[in-house]
C-alpha cells in the first residue's frame, strides 16, 4: 500500500488540548444547576446477604432529605437480555447493580440511595437508614466458588453451557462453560517432543481511571430527562437508562462530559438511573458522585483467573498442540470477559490442534467490567510464560519461535475465523531488529553491592549476576500479544465554513485523542489540514447514534465515518463546482485540495476558494455518514522488558521496556504511542503490584489509592513505543485499532524477564515483592 | 393545492416548552464559568461630542479591576463593506458602534468597558474612569439633520446616492439617496380625480424585548473564543466578531443560549466583542450584561422618520399614480431600513406610475437595527392613511377600494419585481366577510356619560357619537400591510433512533416556535408525529451554516432545509429496505410511513420498523441539507380595529381588533396565531404610546420601562386573528413567513379609526393623548 499523505502520520496539536491543560474542560462533576440536590449511594457492608428490609423513617426525617430511592424504584425487568452496546446483559442482573434486590452480593453492592440539599446533609443521612440484614458466607475465588457446596450467590442461576457437560439442574455459580476446538489436540501431544503444562492465577484489578463516577440528572414533568455524565458512550448510557427505567430513548438526552478515563470501565452504567429516578421524585437536578472507595467496591474492575495451560511443540520447535482451561470471576452477577480471554490466548500462533475451555464464575466481588483487551491480559500471562518455558527448554530464542509460529494470513483461531492480512510477524521482526534485543542487557543503575564477594542464596539459581560482573540479578523478557478490535456503529456530520474549515460533529467520547486522529481523516479526505477541522463530540440528541468508545475502534471506526462524510462533502462540491463551471461533475476532478475541470485547466479551485464561493449563494455543504464496518483484523504486539530484581526485598525494577505494535496506521503517532505506553503501565501495574485485597469476610481491605498500589511515573523507566505499520485491507487508510492489545504482553513479558534474571517462573498475579522472595526460597529449598 | 397533512396545521406541545414554563430554560445570563469576571461598559453622557482622551488610572487601582478597553483594543477596520447577516455593513461604522472612536453620537455610546471580579466593582470603576469630552451641538430629528448647517456627525461621510442630485462634495448626514420609478407619475396625477398629499413622522421605538443583552466569552490562549449569547443567529454573531477582532470565524465558537425576544434587535452584536476582548486581557471568562437604561441608549431601535406621501385615483376609484418621499432617521452611523420602506409603502397595490424618494440620515441617536419589517410599518401609516382618505373623499368602501386596486399576481413593484401567487386580495375578503366588518361598532363599554346632554365641542368634527346613541366616540378603521419575507441560508441534520424518533439538528434560534415549526415539517415529511421529533438548536461548530433567525424566514427556510433533510433520510431508508428485501430502490416506495414494495406485498415496514431494523446491523442514518431558496413572494395582511377615544383626555381605547394574513401554510396554527398578536400588540405601541423622547441636548428622557410605555394585557382586548392560506409555491407546503408584517397595518389602521371617530387625522406617531386633544383642538378651531 504506497499511500502518501499530507495528514495522517503527523503530529498536529490535538483539538483539544488547551482546554484540558489549562483545566477548563468540563468533567461530569463540573456540572451544576441551579436547586441541584445532592445524591449519594448506600452500600452493603456485607459481601453476601439478604436483604430483609429498609427503613427510612430516620433519614426522611433529616432536614434537607427530599427523597430516598432503593430498588423498588426501579421497575421489574425480568430476565430479558439486550444488546445494550457492551454486548449481550441480562437486565436484571444490570438492574440489581444499579440497586440490589433480595440480596447484597458483594462489599460495597448499592442497597439504597438519597437525594438531599447538600452532599454532607446526603452522607449524613446515609448513617440514619436502617436496613435489616442476613449475612450469609461469601465466596472471592473463582475456584471455590465452582465447588460443590460453594455458598450459591444466584439460586436461580443454570449454567448456559455449550460444552453440554454440566447439569443443569443443581444450585452453581458457574454462569457459564463454553469450548472452542481445532484439530485433535489430545492425539497431537503425542507427537511432542516437548509439552509443558502450568496453573496460574491472575488478581482482580482496577481500571483506576483518575475521575469517579458522576451523574446529574434532570428528570421533566413531560417524561423527558437530560443526563450529564463521564461515559464512554453517551448512545449506550441512554440505552440502558431507558431499558432500566423503561421508558423510550428518545425520552432521554445524555451530554457526555469530558471523561477523565475510563479504559472499558465506563461503560455500564451506576448512577445515572440513580440520578434520573432521583430527579424524577424530587423534580429537582440531581447530581451523584462517587467516592474512591465507592469506585473501588461498587464498579467493575477487570477478573481475577485461574488459568490452565499445556502446550506442546516438536523438535523442529513447531508448536503442534495447546489446551487451556480458564476460570473467570464475573463477580456478582455473569458476564466476566472470559470469552474475549479464551478468543485470544493462543491468538499468536499458527497451532494444528487446539482446544480452550473456558468458564464464567459468579463470586462475591463486584460484577466485572471490561477493562482494556478485556481477558486478553490473564490470558497471555498464562500461554506466553509457558511459550517461553517450551523455548528455554527447546533453547530457541523466543523471538525466532515466535517467527516460526507467529500466526499470519491464513492462520485459522480456534474459536473459528482465519485471519485476513496481519501484523503478527512483523511485530516480532521489529523486534529481534530493535537495538533493545540486540543489546546486551544494561548496564547496572548502581555500583555492585559491596557484599558481592558474598553470593546471595538466590543466585545459585541461574542468576544473570555473574555474567553481568556483580550487583543484582538483571534478566530479560519477551511477550506478544493479540486484541481483536471491533467495528460496531459510528456517525459524523461535518458542515463546511465559509473559511474553508470545516466543523465535524462526532459521537464518540474522545478518551485518548481521537478528536484528533478522527478530524485528521476527515482532513486527509478533503486535502486540508488538521487544524483546519473543528471536531466536537455531539450529545445524543445532535449526532448520529455512535457506539461505545471502546474495543480500540474509534479511530478505525469513526475514523470511517468522517472519511465517508468528507466523501459526501466531495460529491457534493463536485457538483456546485460543476454547476458554477457549467459543466458536468464527471467533468470535475477533486485531488488534494484541488477542485479542476478536466476539459478546462482554466476552472480550477481550491478547497477553501470553493468554501467561500458556496457561502456566497445555494447554501452551505453538509456531509454526513453513519457507518457499521466489518471489524478491522486485530491488533498484534510484542515487548521486550529488562528487569533487575532483589532476591532480599523481592523487589522488580523495570529497567528498559520496548513495546513494538502494529497499528495498521498511525494516524496521531504521538496519540498511538501514548496508547501503548498506557497500556504498558497498566500491565506493569497488573504485573508487579495491582490487586483486590480481600479478607476472609470477603471485604476488600485496601480500597484508596494509597493502599491499592499504582505504578507512578517514580516507578518507571521511559517505556519505547515502536509503531509497525500493516495497513488493515477494511480500513481506507489502514487503521486497525491501538489501544488496547498494549496491556496484554506486559505480564508474562516480565515474567519471563524475572525467570531470565533469578532463575524462578512465577505464576500468580502481581508478582510483588512477597511472591518473588516466596518463589526464590521455594527455588532454594528444591 | 389540495395538500392533505397529517401533522400540519396541527398544534402539538411545543418541543421547549416546559423547559421554558418552569424556568428551566437558560438564557445567556444563566451562563457562569468558574473564575468568571464581570464586564461593564462605559457610556458618553453626550449626545455628541469629541473624545480628547481616556484616563483609566485610578480605575485600575481600584482593586478587583482586572482589565479596561477602549476602541484602540479592536483593530482599525477601515471602511470596508462586509456582508454579515444583517445586510452590507461598514465594518469602520461597525466597530465605532461598539466603542467609540474620535467621537460619542449618541447619549449611550458605549466608550469604554471594564473587567472586574464582581458587578459592583465595576460598576464602581466606571465611575473612576475620566473622559475628556469635548462636546458638541447634536441633531436628533431627521428634517434638522438634513438641513445645510446642521451638525456634521460624520465628517468624511459621501452620499450614496443613485439619484445624483446630490452634491458629494460638502459635509452631509445624508448617507443614502435613491429613487424607484414606474411609469410617470407626474404626468399621470393630472388624470386623477382626486389626489391627497400628506406628510407624516413616526417616532423611534424600541423593541422592548423582555431580556437585556448579555454575552459571555472565554478566549483561550490558543486563539479559539467561545462565546455564550442571546442572539437571533448564532453565525451572525461569529462572523460579526471575525470581522471586528480580525480572526477567522472558524476559531470562535458561538453557543446561542434560549432568547428573550429579539424582533430584530439582536442580530448585531454589541457586548460579544467587548467580552471577547476582555477574556484575552484577562486570561478569564468574562460576562458582560445591559442594564435596560443600557439596552434604550445603547442598543438599535427603530427609526423615526419623516414622510410625505400624494396618492391620486381616478373617478371609478382607481389608483392611478403615487409619491413617496421618505427620510429615515439611521441614528449614529448609516443603515436605516429606508429601503424596505421604500419598497413595502406602495407594496400592497396596483399602481401603474409611481416615484419614491429615499433617505438615509445620520444623527445623534443610537444606531438604529432592524425591528420586526423594519422600515414598513413607517411608510404603512403613511400610505394608508392617504388611501383612507382617497376611500372617504370617493365614497368607497375602504376594503372595496382595495379590492379594486389591491396588488395580484402578475403586479409589478415600483422597486422591481412581478409578483407570482399572492395573498393581498384574499385578506381584504377575508376581512371582508369577517362578523367583525360585517357588525355594527360594538356595544359601548361603559354607559353613556352623565354629561352626554351637553356635547363636548370635539364631537361636533364628525363624531359617532350620535349614531351610536350616546356616550364616547367610536370609530373603525382598516389597513394593509405588505412585508417581503426572506430566504437565505438554513441547515439541518436529523438521525434516526432505533425507537422511530428522530433527532434533529438545526442552526436557527428559536424564538416564536420555530422548533416546532421546523420538526413539523421534517415529521410530515417523514410521515410520523411530531412529537417524534427531537428538535435541538446546535452551536456554530455543531450544525451547517444558518443565517440570522429574522425576516420571517425560518419556518420557510430552514423548513425547507428540515423538509430535504428528510428526503435525504427516506432515500436511504428506501435503498436500506431495497438491501433488506432483495430488490432495487425503484422497487420501494415511502408513502405516510409506510415502506413498501411495489413487486410483493407482503414487503411492508413502518418508519418505526425500519428505524430498528436498521439499528440492528449497517449502521444508522442520518440526513442533511443546507439550503439558499429563492425568497418567499411576501405577506400581507389587512387589519380591522375599532377604537373609542376619550375627547376629554385624548385617549385611544382599542376595543376590537381582527387581524387577517396570508400566511402561506399554517404550519402550527397557535404559532401563526401567537406571532400575529404579538406583532399587532406591538404596532398598537407605536400607534398610541411608545418613543423615544429627546430633550435638547440629544438625551433620552424617559429609558426605563416606568417611563417608556408600551401596552399591556390590561391595555388591550383579545386580538383575533385570522389566517388565511394562498401556499407560496417555492416551499413544499406552501409556506410564506408570518412574523413581521402584523406589526405593519396597525397605526395606519388606528389612525383612519380614530379619524372614523372623531373627525380627525393625525400624521404623528405615537398618537397619544395629548397629540388626540391638540388634534382636536385643532379641527375645533377651524
Amino acid at each position: 500500500m504506497a499511500q502518501t499523505f499530507k495528514v495522517i502520520g503527523t503530529r498536529p496539536i490535538r483539538h483539544d488540548g488547551l482546554d484540558k491543560v489549562t483545566g477548563r474542560a468540563l468533567y461530569g462533576a463540573d456540572i451544576n444547576l441551579s436547586g441541584m440536590l445532592h445524591g449519594r449511594v448506600l452500600r452493603s457492608p456485607y459481601a453476601h446477604a439478604h436483604i430483609r428490609k429498609i427503613d427510612f423513617s430516620k433519614a426522611l426525617a433529616l432536614p434537607g432529605v427530599e427523597a430516598v430511592m432503593t430498588s423498588a424504584d426501579l421497575p421489574e425487568p425480568g430476565n430479558r437480555i439486550a444488546e445494550l452496546g457492551e454486548g449481550a446483559v441480562n437486565l436484571r442482573h444490570l438492574s440489581c447493580n444499579i440497586l440490589a434486590r433480595e440480596k447484597a452480593l458483594y462489599k460495597g453492592h448499592a442497597v439504597a440511595a438519597i437525594a438531599a440539599t447538600s452532599p454532607h446533609i446526603a452522607e449524613e443521612a446515609l448513617a440514619l437508614i436502617k436496613v435489616d440484614y442476613e449475612p450469609l458466607p461469601p465466596v472471592t475465588d473463582v475456584r471455590a466458588a465452582m465447588k460443590d457446596g460453594a455458598p450459591i450467590l444466584l439460586p436461580d442461576l443454570v449454567t448456559d453451557s455449550l460444552a453440554g457437560d454440566e447439569s443443569a439442574k443443581k444450585p452453581t455459580n458457574i454462569a457459564k462453560h463454553f469450548q472452542f476446538k481445532l484439530g485433535d489436540p489430545v492425539g497431537a501431544f503425542g507427537q511432542c517432543a516437548v509439552v509443558i503444562e502450568r496453573s496460574f492465577t491472575t488478581a482482580t484489578v482496577h481500571q483506576g481511571y483518575i475521575e469517579p463516577h458522576n451523574a446529574m440528572a434532570l428528570f421533566n414533568p413531560d417524561g423527558n430527562v437530560t443526563i450529564w455524565c463521564s461515559t464512554q458512550g453517551a448512545f449506550t448510557v441512554r440505552a440502558q437508562v431507558a431499558e432500566l427505567l423503561q421508558i423510550p430513548v428518545s425520552k432521554i438526552k445524555v451530554i457526555p462530559m469530558e471523561i477523565g478515563g475510563g479504559f472499558g470501565g465506563k461503560i455500564r452504567v451506576y448512577l445515572e438511573p440513580v440520578a434520573a429516578v432521583l430527579s424524577r421524585k424530587t423534580g429537582k437536578p440531581v447530581k451523584v458522585l462517587m467516592s474512591r472507595a465507592d469506585v473501588f467496591e461498587g464498579t467493575g474492575p477487570t477478573p481475577g483467573s485461574f488459568i490452565r495451560v499445556k502446550m506442546g511443540a516438536d523438535k523442529a520447535g513447531r508448536l503442534v498442540a495447546a489446551e487451556a482451561y480458564l476460570a473467570y470471576e464475573a463477580g456478582a452477577y455473569p458476564g466476566s470477559p472470559v470469552g474475549p480471554g479464551a478468543m485470544c490466548i493462543f491468538a499468536c500462533y499458527d497451532i494444528p490442534n487446539v482446544q480452550i475451555d473456558g468458564y464464567d464464575v459468579v463470586v462475591n466481588k463486584p460484577a466485572t467490567a471490561a477493562y482494556r483487551a478485556p481477558g486478553a491480559t490473564n490470558a497471555a500471562f498464562a500461554s506466553e510464560t509457558v511459550v517461553d518455558e517450551i523455548c528455554e527448554k527447546l533453547k530457541i530464542d523466543p523471538l525466532e519461535f515466535r517467527l516460526k509460529n507467529g500466526a499470519k494470513e491464513g492462520t485459522r483461531r480456534a474459536d473459528g475465523p482465519t485471519y485476513p492480512r496481519i501484523g503478527m510477524i512483523e511485530t516480532v521482526q521489529a523486534a529481534k531488529n530493535h537495538p533493545h534485543y540486540k543489546s546486551p542487557l544494561t548496564p547496572f543503575s548502581r555500583e555492585p553491592a559491596a557484599s558481592a564477594g558474598g553470593i546471595h542464596p538466590a543466585l545459585a539459581v541461574g542468576s544473570r549476576l555473574n555474567e553481568s560482573g556483580g550487583g543484582l540479578p538483571r534478566g530479560r523478557g519477551v511477550a506478544s500479544g493479540f486484541w481483536f478490535n471491533v467495528g460496531l456503529k459510528s456517525s459524523c456530520s461535518a458542515s463546511v465554513n465559509a473559511d474553508g474549515t470545516v466543523s465535524l460533529v462526532e459521537g464518540s467520547t474522545d478518551i485518548g485523542g481521537t478528536r484528533a486522529s478522527v478530524a485528521m481523516q476527515l482532513a486527509e479526505a478533503l486535502g486540508i489540514r488538521a487544524e483546519d477541522v473543528r471536531p466536537v463530540v455531539g450529545d445524543t440528541d445532535s449526532v448520529g447514534y455512535t457506539d461505545v468508545t471502546g474495543g480500540s475502534r474509534v479511530t478505525y471506526a469513526t475514523g470511517i465515518a468522517a472519511y465517508e462524510a468528507a466523501q459526501d462533502i466531495k460529491g457534493q462540491m463536485i457538483a456546485r463546482a460543476a454547476k458554477l463551471w457549467g459543466t458536468k461533475p464527471d467533468d470535475v476532478l477533486y485531488e488534494g485540495e484541488i477542485l479542476k475541470s478536466k476539459s478546462d485547466k482554466s476552472k480550477r479551485m481550491t478547497f477553501a476558494e470553493m468554501a467561500a464561493a458556496i457561502h456566497q449563494k445555494g447554501g452551505t455543504i453538509i456531509g454526513r455518514a453513519s457507518v457499521d464496518p466489518p471489524w478491522p483484523a486485530g491488533a498484534f504486539a510484542t515487548h521486550i522488558v529488562d528487569v533487575e530484581v532483589d532476591p532480599d526485598t523481592g523487589k522488580v525494577n523495570i529497567l528498559r521496556y520496548t513495546a513494538v505494535q502494529d497499528c495498521g496506521r498511525a494516524i496521531h503517532p504521538s496519540y498511538v504511542e501514548g496508547q501503548i505506553q498506557g497500556g504498558v503501565v497498566q500491565g506493569i501495574g497488573w504485573a508487579l503490584n495491582e490487586e483486590y485485597k480481600y479478607n476472609d469476610k470477603g471485604e476488600m481491605t485496601n480500597a484508596s489509592f494509597l493502599d491499592y498500589r499504582m505504578p507512578t511515573s517514580l516507578d518507571l523507566p521511559m517505556i519505547d513505543p515502536v509503531i509497525v505499520e500493516v495497513p488493515d485491507p477494511n480500513h481506507p487508510y489502514g487503521v486497525r485499532g491501538v489501544g488496547e492489545v498494549p496491556i496484554v504482553p506486559p505480564p508474562a513479558a516480565i515474567a519471563n524477564a524475572i525467570h531470565n534474571a533469578v532463575g524462578v517462573r512465577l505464576t500468580e498475579l502481581p508478582m510483588n515483592p512477597g511472591r518473588v522472595v516466596k518463589a526464590l526460597l521455594g527455588a532454594i529449598k528444591k
